[in-house]
Parts: structure tokens; C-alpha cells; sequence
């Protein structure tokens, strides 16, 4: 398969084959991550591998059991922390400690794992973005012994597939493009661009199911509803400025 | 080239071809960014695709000059704004104007950049990420006509490539891989990983020409000394907060 055919076949993977990535995977892998581009080649990230049998068990709580079945899972931070000791150890200023470089840290956290992820799919590996880490970010800093200046960001579960995944809808490209400068939406464009989404059949049974009265609903008031969003929301900025990366 | 040579073998390109992105190329790179994953599949993002001349020139200046020669500017924002207009239509609360929803939406936008780059350079496309998009995100947003609830986070300049671009040196993976849980460095460790980086010819090169004590001072005192990391991030702090992305 072509790199254009595997990156438009992407499917999230949530049940695992209980067999080990070999090592040379993985290096290959983490390698194929950090050639990504990153803010002044100053890689400020870090990805804690998760494959001992007890600290996943404790990381699968964290995440509310997703990927449970994972080979590993891999948690990617800003991290701040390697930086300044090399700064400090050089007789330097430690400087990345703010909201600048909490923005840029996770952008590069971000372009490195999506790197990792599509090199693990030509390595016949499955992967499923766990968007818990952001709600747990501070019980996870601490199950992993992250230092002060280092913020998971992203969290992968990553094994071999033991299931097909399913290809999932996406906006037409229409509806995510502007051409030269931003072209604010109307109603009938609004319409328009969600037509296939909320038509389509997964996303129909899941009105259904939830009884809902339509398809927004389900992230409004079931997925992620404003209550949550704002608790989350205020705990996250609390760790985030105890990790030392909102100071002025 | 298969994909995992393909993503070893990336570089960044400043310099382009006097030559158009045809349509069907644009369009299939932005389909392959959209395929990767994304929080809730909500797509909580945009690309402004800039390609009128006088427009590229005023966003070129507000890059300082970088990538003036590019076919293209790609600016990838967090957009909550169309999915809120979607949602409002749907007589549904509009819950994802904050901190989360930023984090989220940053880490989103950046997987469908990441994406679209590896399409890119699998067309035969080069380009560059534009760290400055976070220094004048706010001139960037007005110039683009950005609504509220619209931040740009990723500038890119593409085009095909008139230079061979060099591979930068990367820290060694066991710099930034830590298994099971973080292991903090000591001196040594800080050492070790950073020998090649110090005793590669170009930033050897780059010591000498600007004269500082070491390689660290390079970042510290030139390129991203803390006056200018403490003014950026309070104006882009100031800039996400009127853009909608802070409340509670």
C-alpha cells in the first residue's frame, strides 16, 4: 500500500492481539516520530512506553479501561524539563516555562506522535488516541513520575489488531478549507457540509440509542456537556500551571 | 520510496518552484489530514489555504519573511466556531470555548497538519512549519477575517521544493524514550544524549558566527531568550482569551 492509500485507510483500533511489538518496531517507530519537524529542533517532548503488566493495569484505570488490551500504552508530553537541565548544566538562562511554550510543546508532542502513528500502521500495528489523558492529567503525571515541566498530552494505546477498525466519516473538505481567507459559514452551508455526518448510519443509531433529539445532542448534553467541559477545564489549567508552564 | 523511508528522509523546505499546487493534488493532501484521528470525531479545526498573491505577501510579512516563495500558506486553526454554529442551529448548547477545547483542538489540528505533510512530501511537495503563527496569531486572524472561536496555531508554506533541504540531527531515541515510567536524567545522561546535537557542523558553525559560550546560549540568549518568551506569551494568552477559548 502506498503512503496516500494508508494514510486515507486509517482506522482507530481498540482490541488488541495479545502479542508483544518487538523492539526494532518500536525503536523504528519512536525514530520515524522524532523525524517530524519540531520549533527549533529543540525537541521538547518526551513518550513514556508502557509494558509492564501492573503499571498498564493502573494507567487502563486512568483512561476509564480504553485499550485495555493494548501491547503498550505510550504517553507523550511536553516536556520542559530535559531542556532546562541541559540549559542549567550549560551555565544558561531556563527560559520555556510559560504558555508560549506550552502551545509550541504540544503542537511537536502532537506532529511527533502522529508521525509514530502513521510509521506503526506501515508496520501493521493499530493505534486508538486516548483523549483521557487530558482529563487525568495530574493522576497520570504522578502514576508516571513526571517531573515538574513535563505535561502528558497525548496518550496511544498501540498493539497488533485483533479487530478491523471501522472507517469513520469525515466533514467533506469543503466544509474544513477557505480559500485564501476565512469564509465565515451560513445556515444552509451548516446544513450542507453535516448532511453525510448526521446521515450516517452509525451516527443515526446512536441518536437512537441515547434518545436524543438529533445528532449534536449527543456531544452537548451526553459526550461532553458544558458541566464537565468546565471541571475539566479548570483542572487541567491547575496542573498545568503546578507543572510550571504558565508562569510570566 | 515506502512510507516509513518517506518519513526517515523528511526535511524542511524554505525555497520553492515558481509553480502552482494543482487542485486535485491540494485536495487530496487535505482529504489525507482529515483522515487522521481526532477527538470525538468533531473536527474541531480549519485550513485557510492562501494562494492570492497580494495576500501571501501581506501573511509573508507577518512571518517575517519565511517561506515568500511558497506556492502556499496553510494556516490550521482551532475552529469551534463552525461546530458551535452547527450545534446552536440544532437548538443545542455551545460547551467548547475553553482551555480543554483549546488543548484538544491544538493537539487535533496538529495531527491533521502532520498528516497532510507526510501526503505532501509523498506527492513530491515540500515544506515548513512557521513557528511564528503563535507570535502574531492575533495581525494573523485579522488579516485572515477569523471569527471569534477561530485560533490559528500551525502555519505552514508549500509549494515544490527548489533546494534539497539537509536532515537535521535529532537527539538519540533513548534521549526521549522512558520505559514504563519517567526517568529523570542526570548529568551524565544530559551529556551523553546531547553530544552529537553539540558536535554537529552546523551548530558548531552557528556557536562560532554568533559568538556565544555554547550551544544552550544559542536558544537561551538569541533565538528564544525569556523577554521575548514572557511578551509573546502574554499576547497570545490575551489573544486566545478574546478569541473566545479561556472561558469557565
Amino acid at each position: 500500500m502506498n503512503t496516500i492509500e494508508l494514510l486515507k485507510n486509517h482506522r482507530s483500533i481498540r482490541k488488541y492481539q495479545d502479542r508483544p511489538i518487538p523492539q526494532e518496531v518500536m525503536d523504528r517507530i519512536i525514530e520515524c516520530g522524532g523525524r517530524a519537524s519540531n520549533t527549533g529542533n529543540m525537541q521538547l517532548y518526551s513518550v513514556v512506553v508502557t509494558q509492564e503488566a501492573e503499571k498498564k493495569a493502573e494507567l487502563a484505570k486512568l483512561h476509564y479501561g480504553q485499550g485495555a488490551t493494548c501491547a503498550a500504552y505510550l504517553t507523550i508530553c511536553v516536556d520542559v524539563n530535559r531542556y532546562h537541565h541541559w540549559t542549567r548544566q550549560r551555565g544558561c538562562d531556563e527560559p520555556y516555562d510559560n504558555f508560549l511554550w506550552l502551545m509550541s510543546g504540544t503542537i511537536d508532542a502532537s506532529l511527533f506522535a502522529q508521525n509514530l502513528c502513521v510509521a506503526a500502521e506501515a508496520e501493521g500495528l493499530g493505534f486508538c488516541f486516548l483523549g483521557t489523558v487530558l482529563y487525568n492529567a495530574k493522576p497520570i503525571a504522578e502514576l508516571l513520575n513526571m517531573p515538574k515541566g513535563v505535561v502528558p498530552v497525548i496518550t496511544l494505546s498501540l498493539g497488533y489488531p485483533d479487530q478491523e477498525g471501522s472507517l469513520s466519516e469525515r466533514l467533506p473538505i469543503e466544509g474544513i478549507v477557505h480559500q485564501d481567507v476565512y469564509h465565515d459559514y451560513n445556515d444552509q452551508d451548516i446544513d450542507r457540509i453535516h448532511e453525510l455526518r448526521e446521515t450516517f448510519p452509525f451516527n443515526q443509531e446512536m441518536v437512537k440509542v441515547n434518545g436524543t433529539k438529533n445528532l449534536a445532542e449527543i456531544f452537548t448534553k451526553i459526550r461532553y456537556p458544558k458541566k464537565d467541559n468546565i471541571a475539566i477545564s479548570q483542572s487541567l489549567l491547575n496542573f498545568v500551571e503546578q507543572a510550571g508552564m504558565m508562569n510570566q
